[in-house]
């Protein structure tokens, strides 16, 4: 074991290309990931899992078929699985995310903005 | 579905007691819990689940058995499953932890500060 702490600011230093999820920890079967964005991302839905949106820094908006939920820096919210979602920020937003290893940004929608799984950082 | 962020500075500000983690969401299995403490908590692990620790506001450090590591805010670290560890703060400390449902604070070593399961906030 590493007796090393993990400081998200340094983490996010480390890169700057947007909807290109970075890992920095695991527990147990689940993943803790860095995430940049600007702009609109694409809607999807994750059928296997909840999935933890906490923003870092900014400010973001997802989007349901039937509503939306703003979130600023310091807050939390849960997409429940199989719910479909489209996140966006209208400036560059740091976010991140806790879902189970394996689990695809882009969900069951595919597409160019579908990232490599499990890149550390 | 409840379409309202989840602001972790409100959720702190409803509880003052210490080492008595209040759940803010549930992500499948999994807790999302805040406490606020400040001294010396017990000596424990959890035999079946890693640990994850995330310093919001303050300053900690968790003591391990051949080791430490300090957390200050913005730092996140995983205490693997276990592992022996006793969380310490000097002054007043700020934690948001995720861990299974049903996971007790004191681990294997119960005792006095074993807090209350599932109190939301």
């Amino acid at each position: 074991m590493k007796f090393e702490s993990i400081n998200l600011k340094e983490k996010y230093a480390k890169f700057s290309d947007y909807f290109s999820p970075r890992i920095i920890a695991r527990m147990n079967d689940y993943l803790i990931k860095l995430v940049k964005f600007q702009g609109e991302f694409v809607w999807h839905s994750h059928q296997e899992t909840d999935e933890v949106f906490y923003v870092f820094k900014g400010e973001m908006v997802i989007h349901f078929r039937d509503g939306q939920v703003k979130l600023k820096s310091g807050e939390i919210f849960v997409v429940p699985k199989g719910v479909e979602h489209k996140p966006f920020a209208e400036k560059e937003c740091w976010n991140m995310l806790i879902e189970p290893a394996g689990t695809i940004n882009t969900g069951d929608a595919g597409g160019d903005l579908t990232a490599e799984d499990e890149v550390w950082i």
